[in-house]
């Protein structure tokens, strides 16, 4: 079976910044199959980042290796890692870009990626995504240990991600991304909620879609795993104009 | 040789919802070969789907396997099928979705993805596309018959597609698409025409775009199989701002 | 080791023209890996695709097939090439899309695509991509060597590229090309610059980006092998508003 490497960057995929790293990859392992999760995570946004990749990564194989590049720091003094989990390894720049993933899969280990035997040889200060961490995951699926790769360290959460406030009969949270339906994705973990609120409009929390009122916003359970506001067959981002940060309440 | 399995969607590509279906179909059959056609069809736009699926089927070895969501009903009692043709198969929403396609392929098995040992074990009915079509056509894939994946039912045709009127010396059609250069896909099936017209502006039927005038509507036939509305080295669309359902004219 | 086969073309990702390509080349060989380089070049911009080629190519494995399509004189005369260089092999029209890859790797044989055993059987004037290039591509990676794929000419330069003006102190360039970070790419080959200017604002030469000041324009060594201008966790190009042309200065 052949080893698998995923994708998630703000690189988008006009200029070539996302191609040029599979060109690394298969270079170093011909037999990796490559799968892009997302190269359009917006430019410097690393919560968006964090939560695309929680949502998302448990459906993937065991073993999966995910290379995960949102770096506004990278050249500086933000150290790029590899992690191994239970199930998985993950290298990325450690700027928070993890945290969500590695609040669920524990890190067993954690490595700062120092080894420049597993590096491109000539390193570009403004891209790492090329020259450092694809190339370490590569190795990696190689089959070269962590160990191999650099200096053992603690891993350090950064992530400022808002929690929500758990009230006794609701919870109190925010927007924190939109997706490319208009839907508003909310740091409210889902449950049975009864309703919900957004700007003092009460909606019903639904279960699918269409049983949403078209005038007005709609709740459900999202497949980022979190409550989601909506309009059926349209989209509630250009409808309300809402912004990242206003706030969402949940009814139990 | 590896199955091979071909998604059209309208999820995007940045939220990671077209990156999440490849894990979940790697889960099941690692083997599988993955080709995007596209996941870039407007929101809910079922026709768009439909074209874009029509025009480029043929293209993939026979076997092929195409997963295609645009789904707005997802959720409700529309029902998912899996369909077997002489050449390939589909997984869909009977929404529409694939009626262009099995108007030349014909429909030789048909079920309704009801049974649930081939799906995800926890289904969110906002996230069809990775909980039950991906996994449907991964089993499938594996060799699994279609039987085995739920009833047989009969295929019903639900897209309302424009038919052109066709004349004895013209047929009248209208504007279905545009495509990422700004070309106007209509209805109208390709022949030798002499001439066509849009708005009263009268257009020459080319052979190749740099034929075209620069100044005026010119129509050729396009890789969708129809006459297409163009101006070369430049955007119909952005120039003359036409909408879908506009009458365009060609004579023999 | 299975061939792999690299795609750049102007096709966009929504209308299936990428997508189609890659069940043709499939067809024709299955053991093919593909990678999308990219398909967003601007539609018509052979100096932009050529720049994105330039920039990547060399990071993929030796023996690569390189399929190169931006094509505004598709279905006239220009040429359709195949060409052979120590290291890989490019497929495209012979219209200046080579030109800035074949400064680098010195092409070894010139053949116009001009048999049709190996092309589609029906080939559409609108899309050489998938009628012509793309099974040219497929059949190089079976062996068939270029011979068969049609007759032997010479490689004709036709970019227009601007060339720096290297003057004892200072290097004066333009820009060339934008990505999608709003980064602005010059024509000056990167070199250890004391500082630049655009637009007479002095910025600094610095190796990382984070290392840029907020207010004013930075420049670096940038991927594409030249100088760029940019914002640290910014966007240049939308601040400042920057044409392609506009000067650039870096003073040694």
């Amino acid at each position: 079976m052949n080893p698998l490497m995923v994708f998630l960057t703000d690189f988008g995929t006009a200029d070539g910044f996302a191609g040029v790293m599979k060109g690394v990859a298969l270079s170093i392992n011909p037999e990796l199959k490559l799968v892009d999760l997302t190269h359009e995570v917006e430019p410097f946004d690393i919560l968006g980042g964090a939560l695309i990749l929680k949502a998302h990564y448990r459906y993937f194989p065991k073993g999966t290796i995910f290379v995960a590049v949102v770096d506004p720091g990278v050249g500086t003094e933000r150290k790029a890692v590899a992690v191994r989990t239970e199930n998985y390894f993950f290298v990325a720049p450690m700027n928070g870009l993890l945290d969500l993933v590695l609040n669920e899969e524990k890190p067993l280990e954690v490595v700062e990626l120092t080894n420049p035997k597993y590096r491109l040889k000539a390193v570009n200060n403004t891209f790492h995504g090329r020259d450092i961490f694809t190339p370490a995951g590569a190795y990696i699926s190689k089959g070269i240990p962590l160990k191999e790769l650099g200096k053992r360290i603690g891993y350090r959460r950064l992530l400022e991600f808002p929690k929500p406030k758990r009230l006794p009969k609701r919870v109190v949270g925010e927007i924190v991304y939109f997706d490319r339906f208009g839907n508003a994705v909310t740091n409210i973990p889902c449950r049975r909620f009864r309703y919900c609120t957004f700007r003092n409009l009460k909606g019903r929390y639904v279960r699918a879609f269409l049983e949403g009122d078209k005038e007005r916003p709609n709740f459900t359970c999202g497949s980022f795993g979190f409550v989601e506001v909506f309009l059926p067959m349209g989209s509630f981002r250009d409808r309300f104009n809402p912004k990242k940060g206003e706030k969402v309440i949940c009814h139990l």
